[in-house]
């Protein structure tokens, strides 16, 4: 009878054994988990911590309400699940592994077929910090128990999150809404979620957690941190703060140790290296989930990727393959998103951050547009920046975040991307259009059509970060009506012609200056640019996304 | 001077003529529009009539409040507007119309290109109705406050629509929710929306208007409509109704008598024909929006879709080939969405309907899933039924319900379907994921992997409203937990083996005879179905969807 073992019993590995059970019957699986628990729902934990998620075993349930156990598997999978027991060798050349029990007792475990689904592991920081039932990284379910323990017992008045990624960012809201936790979030970078989201978007998340009263701090090294009694002191480029209970949110990386020991070969991202079947160097050996790395389906390098959807998909595909079927994952681009105050943020492939560290050649556009028409009553701001290749005009990237549906287009953005769409198949997105949620011209035909013009007319776009440089150095005009600019003062000096009679006052300009254009969203001053540089103006800009994003207004 | 002449001033016209003034600052525009209003947001009157949208100003502003009339068209964008002037005859081998205007004077314009958009009208009834002012179509801006008229001033206590198609279902919503007003809904299909969904999604729609109060009559035919005083008396199939407003929605068609006695040449589903670049028959005659007929991007056969978001789009590709830019319109598949009552119903391309009349043969997945982890405390439920191509497994269409994010996956499920996709292609589709508003697994990953196990698998999918069949000459095996069943029990006799322990309890079973299995979203009948096949069971069958859907249990 053929056997395989998988080991790591979380999403890639459950995942792997269901379907491969699907596909035969009769193949005898094992899984072995060093955890006490079996497909654990690790995403929700940030929501297990909250306490929105009340109970710890909701995350291990079925939709059914059943927990996922080992008596679970094998009942109703016939899966024979190892858990409290860890994996310490594998020896490919002669298909077996190593285990150890929780009792220290070993053995040895023969297969067919071996799967290694070991993961990720947080990363380390590199200062120093002491042993601590009040530090922990937020990666094992033990972490959201021992914080969710703490805070029960109304213990943590104060806490601080080290690393503005995305676990510490979903995080934050956690820690803050349900238990009232005073919050500091300290990031080395300029902007939080930096991987992912440029300073326009990333701002305004900063915004939304220091409105609901998180201390963010960005470009902020920590040095280390101390424990006096209950208190912990971490010791930071911008002074020491004093806090009950610090998580150390820094980034993940694969969990490599075992396969690479055994001789399982390592990618350059220091991932499992995997081909599109997900096989590694050893025919009967497949990888999948974070511990691999796999192609990046826009930068065509490899990357990684820590995400649960991935390692899902990944399982899959491995199962087919041990089951002699053809199948391959082919990469992916990366797209993320998180909610936070009811505000969400999205991301799919590269920011411009990732453009300059792979030396792309791009431009981008920015946006702010109402998710539906403006007319209709709950008509939501949204934000968007998107990335483009200068040359060819091949899409990068989509940053995107508001109230309404962000991720909607994100994605659509996310399947272009992977067929190596440019920003003039935006323009063709079909959409269900209805005025309840959405706009006759979707986000992105809108985008299509500003990178458009942007490129057919010479329009240079200023993003709201540029726009402090360019506002010293440029003509600035203001195209919106005088209760708009009361509204929405601008913070300098400008020319003022109201767009709806712009032809009339045209006199006023100087069109052999610089001239920027800027109105609330953006539209009319990217109409206007156009015009002026039909009237023969030579440097023409306008501020993106408008005042909207400058103000970080959702 | 190059001039261009625009008949029909919304969605299409208006469209074409800002394009084209972005890319050509001198040419001379002209926009020839029978109504007194130009520019006028259609989608939106629904909203009107229901009093959302107070003014009716507002569907004419633009974001920043000015209201889009021929002044500010010509102030701003230097575009001609004359409203309350029909063009009477298109003289296309010599290059000019006819117009008349308000006072019945005549004239003549001459053009270089000139461009219809005449959009689309209303169906006229097969039956007879008096004139009255209690009578009318919901297609021109006049039709919404003709009833919001009567409306606002409290003479309408019972209304209604005969037509259950789109706008019909859209005003259902509009007319009870804000004036409290008792309506009836009469439709002669067997469902509501029948052309762009089966009765599995259709008949929550049908339920949800039924709770609301609504009075839905399906196959039924209306043969007269009588006026006595204020009252109006529908005589139906189904007896007589006795009212005081009726809708007139049984749809629209192209608005093309001017094209045609004009020597356009129409296709044959009676629009406008014209080729990619959206060229008549003539060199320098345009037609966009609803007026005209184009590719359907599944069945690969010309279609007629009256929808704002095609028309915007196809107004840029116009105004494009005016400048000689090479800009084409490919086709479309005709997404379309409604919300009613905060549930959002969405289909894309082709009902099982279209399938039969077009002789496709093709087969079906239906599902329910969460739209996130079933953990998280906001889950809702989502219905999906998906149409593919039995022998070479190209999707054909997509509807969902529900009050997530269903749009987004009606979204992406279109991207795919016109660029051929096959259902395994959904398996690959990676979107963002957090467990704030999402799965793992995106509910196209979901549907490709059932439809993937149905045709692997040989398991014979078994919608909700094909159930009542089946229950009689099947053994129908429920494979939920006691508790389940309990809270909603399956009608009719069944063996019951809870799915967390089938392995011990299936000797219950005579594998010779035909078994559908039941669940309550359809994921561990499909499971066990699979296992029944893989023991040697001849014919399995599961009710696809579950319970959730046969009981419309949204
Ligand atoms: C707080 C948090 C929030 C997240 N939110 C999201 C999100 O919103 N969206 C998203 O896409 N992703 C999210 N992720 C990432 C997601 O959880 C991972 O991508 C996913 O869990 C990866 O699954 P995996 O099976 O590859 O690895 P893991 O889930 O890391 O499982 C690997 C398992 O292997 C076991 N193991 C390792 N070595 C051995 C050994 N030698 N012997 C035995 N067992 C071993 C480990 O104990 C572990 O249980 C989040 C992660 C965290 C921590
Ligand atoms: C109630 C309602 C709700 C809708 N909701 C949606 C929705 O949610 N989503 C969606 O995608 N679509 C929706 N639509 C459809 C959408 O409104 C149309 O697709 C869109 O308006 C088409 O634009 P058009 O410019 O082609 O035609 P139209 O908007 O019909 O404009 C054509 C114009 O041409 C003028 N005209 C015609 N003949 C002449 C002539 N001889 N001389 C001068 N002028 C002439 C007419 O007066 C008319 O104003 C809805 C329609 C209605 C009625």
């Amino acid at each position: 009878m053929k056997k395989v073992v998988i080991i790591g019993g979380m999403a890639a590995g459950c995942k792997t054994a269901a379907r491969l059970r699907r596909l035969e019957p009769d193949t005898e699986i094992v899984i072995v988990e060093k955890l006490p628990f079996v497909s654990f729902g690790t995403c929700g934990m940030p929501f297990f911590a909250s306490g929105e998620v009340e109970s710890f075993d909701d995350l291990m349930s079925t939709a059914w309400g059943t927990v996922r156990t080992p008596e679970f598997f094998h009942n109703a999978k016939n899966v024979k699940v190892l858990t409290e027991t860890t994996c310490t060798k594998i020896v490919p050349e002669h298909n077996f592994v190593e285990i150890v029990d929780k009792f220290g007792k070993k053995s040895i475990l023969s297969y067919d077929f071996l799967v290694v689904a070991t993961g990720s592991k947080p990363i380390e920081p590199p200062f120093i910090y002491p042993q601590s039932e009040r530090i922990s990284f937020f990666h094992s379910p033990t972490d959201a128990k021992k914080f969710r323990h703490l805070a029960e017992q109304g213990k943590i008045s104060n806490a601080t999150i080290i690393g503005g990624g995305f676990v510490g960012c979903e995080l934050a809201e956690a820690v803050t809404s349900l238990w009232g936790i005073d919050l500091t979030l300290i990031e080395k970078e300029n902007c939080l979620l930096s991987r992912s989201f440029d300073p326009e978007i990333s701002n305004v998340l900063n915004s939304l957690f220091q409105s609901n009263g998180i201390n963010v701090l960005v470009n902020t090294i920590v040095n280390q941190i101390e424990q006096k009694n209950d208190t912990l002191i971490v010791h930071t480029s911008k002074g020491n703060i004093e806090t009950d209970y610090v998580f150390l949110t820094l980034g993940v990386k694969p969990n490599v140790e075992l396969a690479e020991k055994s001789g399982i070969t390592l990618g350059a991202c220091g991932g499992i290296y995997v081909d599109e079947t997900l096989r590694t160097n050893f025919e009967n050996l497949f990888a999948a989930g974070d511990c691999i790395e796999i192609n990046n389906l826009v930068t065509h390098k490899k990357d990684v990727f820590a995400l649960g959807s991935l390692a899902n998909r990944q399982g899959r595909v491995v199962a087919d393959n041990i089951s002699g079927l053809e199948s391959t994952f082919k990469g992916a681009v990366g797209s993320i998103s998180l909610k936070v105050f009811d505000t969400i943020f999205a991301s799919t492939c590269i920011s411009t951050s990732c453009c300059y560290k792979d030396s792309i050649s791009f431009s981008f556009a920015c946006a702010s547009f109402y998710d539906r028409p403006h007319y209709y009553p709950e008509a939501k701001v949204l934000f968007a920046k998107a990335l483009y290749e200068k040359e060819s005009g091949r899409l990068l990237g989509l940053q995107m975040c508001g109230k309404g549906e962000v991720t909607r287009y994100v994605d659509i953005f996310t399947v272009l991307l992977e067929r190596g769409a440019t920003y003039k198949d935006l323009l063709d997105v079909e959409h269900c259009y209805t005025p309840s949620h959405s706009s006759p011209l979707n986000p992105l035909n809108y985008l299509g059509g500003i990178i458009e013009n942007q490129e057919r007319f010479g329009i240079t776009p200023v993003s709201s970060v540029e726009f402090e440089k360019y506002r010293k150095e440029w003509n600035i005009m203001d195209l919106r009506k005088e209760n708009e600019i009361k509204e929405m003062p601008l913070d300098c000096e400008f020319i003022h012609i109201d767009y709806d009679n712009w032809r009339s006052e045209i006199q006023k300009l100087d069109l052999s200056s610089r001239i920027l254009c800027v109105c609330q969203k953006g539209p009319r001053s990217l109409e206007i640019a156009i015009s002026l540089k039909h009237l023969g103006a030579k440097k023409v800009g306008y501020l993106a996304g408008g005042l909207q994003i400058l103000n970080s207004a959702l």
